[in-house]
């Protein structure tokens, strides 16, 4: 689709790691600054800061076409809807299994382009049955170290809860173990949260420093079980919401068909 | 003084950006770790974050050689004390300028070396008179692009106040002009806070988009003396403890003799 000047140019990856400190929440920006359109994405935004985003965004001269989500997120209401609402054009992304509402919907093996580079979509669940992480790809031209933006399925030193949304401990260990584990130890590892000020972990010492997922599947199902955690607070605003704000359109063309 | 097989060894950076929410404040980590003893340093540590910092160090295998500070900072107690009687044998370091008590007080021009890493001091008044930036080296070997610690002297799209501790708008200015500014575009800025959630950003980013420091200097000025901030919450705790608490130590050598 693109002339050839456009994909002969050399991926030069800009990234930025934005933190929204009510949830604890880390929004992630992505843009091929190689390229001459500058085509950007958006990981995980968050309704409260997309006003930030979107002037990061502009500050930069980038072109966001992606607003994405690794998960139906029960902490704080996504801004992908906001963000569509404020910059037409941009496309929200989330996964299939996820059963919630987007423009586009992806399914483990897919890659999401922008510019000439891309990410790999892995099927992640146990947190949510339909959790996925992103991870940056593999070729001379792709990032190195590769970055794995794992949402609430790996956390630093931790992992997301497994008691609401279709989640499962035995799903869980099996999709990081396989999904995450398996990539270079030199991967970065780059949650939707953090709690203590992390901000960045890798593979290979998740590996070695994950209190719970060091452990055997077994040992990791009975901590999973006892972490009596409260009743998610934001979850029966947040989930519905976040179910179809990826959805809606505000464009003239999305409204007249809507 | 080291051996050739040490100083052959390859540098490679391991970079952590720490955040302590309370005062906003970013505690970065550094390290050699193709150095066989993977010396590490810690720059502008909170005490209240000091035992994570500690317990990152020891789960990595570094070595902490130093504990240093930008400047005596008045809204949070520095971790260098703490970090000091927690670990014997790492050692303070801060300007001179800033009349505070450390193990190595450094001068604008020194270099801070850890394994074949090393930063640069580049003296950058005006926040407080003792305000200092360290910088990644230059040279083949040393991490591309460059990173700058700024402290308070810069920050993303903002600057430290100068109605304080030795404060001068006119210093200031002239010192991100002719210490930051005058770095390579694309060097990293890493400023000791960030209140909206941003981590970095780029010495052509701020030259271009600090809604401050891209005025003239009268301007600036302007603009620094009609902030009306109130009185630092902290500074009359903060301020007197940070002059001191670099100083302390708790190995049997150091109180024999004092
Ligand atoms: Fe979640
Ligand atoms: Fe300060």
């Amino acid at each position: 689709l693109m002339g050839t000047m456009a994909t002969e140019s050399t991926p030069r990856l800009l990234f930025r790691q934005l933190f929204e400190k009510e949830s604890c929440t880390y929004t992630y920006l992505l843009a091929d600054v190689g390229h001459p359109e500058k085509p950007a994405l958006l990981l995980d935004p968050v309704d409260k800061t997309a006003d930030r985003d979107l002037a990061l965004i502009r500050d930069l001269g980038l072109k966001l076409i992606y607003a994405m989500n690794t998960h139906v997120h029960a902490d704080h209401v996504t801004g992908t809807g906001l963000i569509k609402t404020k910059m037409p054009g941009v496309k929200s992304v989330i996964s299939k299994a996820s059963q919630a509402k987007a423009d586009h919907v992806v399914e483990h093996g897919d890659k999401i382009h922008f510019g000439n580079l891309f990410l790999e979509v892995r099927a992640t669940p146990g947190h949510t049955l339909g959790c996925v992480t992103y991870v940056t790809g593999e070729g001379p031209d792709q990032p190195h170290p590769r970055m794995a933006f794992t949402g609430d399925a790996l956390l630093i030193r931790g992992c997301g809860r497994t008691d609401f949304q279709g989640g499962s401990s035995h799903q869980l260990y099996q999709s990081v173990h396989s999904q995450i584990f398996a990539l270079p130890k030199d991967t970065l590892i780059y949650p939707a949260h953090d709690y203590k000020g992390f901000t960045v972990s890798t593979v290979g010492e998740e590996m070695i420093l994950n209190p719970r997922l060091t452990k055997d599947e077994e040992t990791f199902t009975s901590i999973m079980k006892n972490l009596n955690l409260a009743y998610p607070k934001m979850i029966d605003v947040a989930v519905p919401a976040n179910l179809a704000c990826g959805f809606q359109d505000s464009t003239p063309e999305a409204r007249a068909s809507a």
